[in-house]
C-alpha cells in the first residue's frame, strides 16, 4: 500500500453557506465530490481518500456542524439539519450536482440529502451506515461517543486513546485523527467536537432511516465492513430487501472504519461505481 | 409492472465484423450498450431490457456465435472465441467503448472481453455467472442444454416445454423465447441454436474464470438471482473475496433468469450502476 496522503495536501477554507459556516478541505478540479465524516471525526479522516480523487474531481471534505472547526449551534443535530447543510453547501459551491461520499454519520446525512434534494446530488457512496441498526448497537455507540470528551495530556496520549478505541485503524490514520480533532485548552488537549453536539448527534442517529432509503432516487453504493460492529450482516440484508436495486460492496476484514482500515479497496470500489 | 417491450421494436440487421457475421437487434442512439444472452437463447431474450435503455444508448442485442441467426462455425466456442467476437463487433460499430450487459454465457463472455480488450469496454453488468460455479451445477446445466435439441409440433408445444424448463420466467418472456429461438423444419420446429455449438459452448463454460476476474480493470456490477441454482451464494462469496471492490446486487426471489424474472429490479440496478 502506498503511504496515505496527508490532509495537509488539501487547502483549508471556510465557506459561509448563508445557513451555516463550514470548515472544509478542498483540492482538485472538475465535478464536485463531497466527503462527510463519521460522528466525533472531522474532514481530515476522509482527506486521504479525497486526495486520491482530486485528479478528476473538485474534492471537498467537510467538517460537519458540531465537528472540527465548523459552526456548533446549540441545537439542530437531526438528519434533516445535516442534510440541509449539505444542500446549502452544494448550492453555494455552484458547480452542479455532487457525488457524496459519507462514512457512518456522513453516510446517513448523504443518503438523507440525496433523498430530500435529488437535484443537487449525482450519486451517493454510503459507507457503513444503513437502516435497521439494532438498538443495542446504538446504545454502545452513544456510550463510546460520550466517553470521548476527555482532557488529554498531549497528542501521544490522544493517539493511545484512539488506538485502543479503534484497534483496526492503522497508526498513520490514527495520527490524522489525533492531530486534526483536538485543540489546546488549559491543562492539555480536548476534542474540537462539541460534547453537547455529539450527544445530540448520537441520539439523532437512532431515528428511523427507512423512509430516506425508500425515497432515494439517485444511484447509491452501499459499502459495509465485513467485520463491522455497527452495521450487522442482518441490517445490511434487511436494507437490501428494502432496496434490492442498490449495489453492495462488503469489504473483507474491515470493521466499521472501512475507508481508514482498507483505503485501497475503498478507493477501487468507489472508482468502479462512479466510472461505470 | 409495465407490459414488456417487444423484441420486434428493435431493428434487425446483420453485421459482418470481418471475423464473423452476427445477427443483431438495434435501437436508439448515443453511446454503445451491448447485450449478450445465455446459452441456447438469442438476442430476443435481452431485447425487452435493451429497449428500456434505448432512449439514451445505442442498444445492440446480439445473437452470439452458434445461436439464433448468427454464424455457426464448426468449432471455436471457448470464452476467448466469444470475447474476440465482442471485440470485433465493437470495432466494427466504431462508436467508442461499450457498456456490456451479459446474462450467464453472455456474462462470462462480457467479463472475458473486458479483461482482454479493456480499451473497448466502458463497463460490464455481469448477470448470474461467476467463477467458482460447482462441477455438479455444470453437469446439470450441460444435461439441460443437450436435452433442448428436440422436434416440437408448434410454438405452443415449445412454450409448454420452456415453461417447464424455466418455471419462474413469466409467460410473455417464455413466448419471446419460443417465437425467436426456433425455426420450421420437416415435421415441426427445431431450435435455431446449433446442437453441436451448444454442446461445445456448455463444455467451455467449465473453464476456470478466475484469471479473467483477476485481470478485469473495468467497472463491473455483479448481479445474482437470490434463488439462483447456477450461481450459489458460496460461489458469489468466493468471487467477492477474489474481487472485493466489485459491487454486487442480489435480486430477491429471482432464479438464474434474473432479467426475465425481475425485469424492473434489473433495469433499476443497471441504471443505478451506470448513472453513478
Amino acid at each position: 500500500m502506498a503511504a496515505i496522503a496527508s490532509p495537509d495536501d488539501m487547502i483549508r477554507r471556510r465557506i459561509d453557506t448563508g445557513r451555516i459556516s463550514l470548515n472544509v478541505r478542498e483540492m482538485g478540479s472538475g465535478p464536485l465530490m463531497l466527503f462527510f465524516h463519521g460522528i466525533t471525526a472531522n474532514s481530515a479522516t476522509l482527506a486521504p481518500l479525497a486526495v486520491r480523487f482530486s485528479d478528476r474531481f473538485t474534492t471537498v471534505a467537510v467538517d460537519q456542524r458540531g465537528h472540527g472547526l465548523s459552526d456548533k449551534p446549540d441545537s439542530g443535530y437531526e438528519a434533516a439539519d445535516f442534510a440541509e447543510d449539505i444542500a446549502s453547501l452544494i448550492r453555494t459551491l455552484d458547480r452542479g450536482a455532487a457525488v457524496l461520499v459519507g462514512h457512518s454519520l456522513g453516510s446517513r446525512n448523504s443518503v438523507t440529502a440525496a433523498a430530500l434534494y435529488p437535484e443537487l446530488v449525482r450519486s451517493v457512496v454510503a459507507i457503513d451506515f444503513t437502516p435497521y441498526i439494532e438498538k443495542e448497537v446504538f446504545d454502545a455507540l452513544e456510550a463510546r461517543v460520550n466517553a470521548g470528551d476527555q482532557l488529554f495530556e498531549n497528542t501521544e496520549s490522544v493517539c493511545e486513546y484512539l488506538a485502543a478505541r479503534y484497534p483496526n485503524i492503522p497508526a498513520p490514520a490514527i495520527r490524522i485523527r489525533a492531530e486534526s480533532g483536538y485543540h489546546n485548552v488549559e491543562g492539555g488537549l480536548r476534542p474540537l467536537a462539541s460534547p453537547s453536539a455529539m450527544a445530540q448527534t448520537a441520539a439523532g442517529l437512532r431515528a428511523d432511516l427507512t423512509q430516506a432509503y425508500r425515497d432515494l432516487r439517485r444511484p447509491a453504493l452501499l459499502v459495509r465492513g465485513g467485520e463491522s460492529k455497527l452495521v450487522s450482516a442482518d441490517a445490511l440484508a434487511k436494507t437490501s430487501r428494502l432496496r434490492p436495486d442498490l449495489p453492495v460492496v462488503v469489504v473483507p476484514g474491515a470493521d466499521h472504519y472501512v475507508n481508514e482500515v482498507s483505503p485501497d479497496i475503498t478507493f477501487q470500489a468507489i472508482t468502479n461505481f462512479i466510472d461505470a
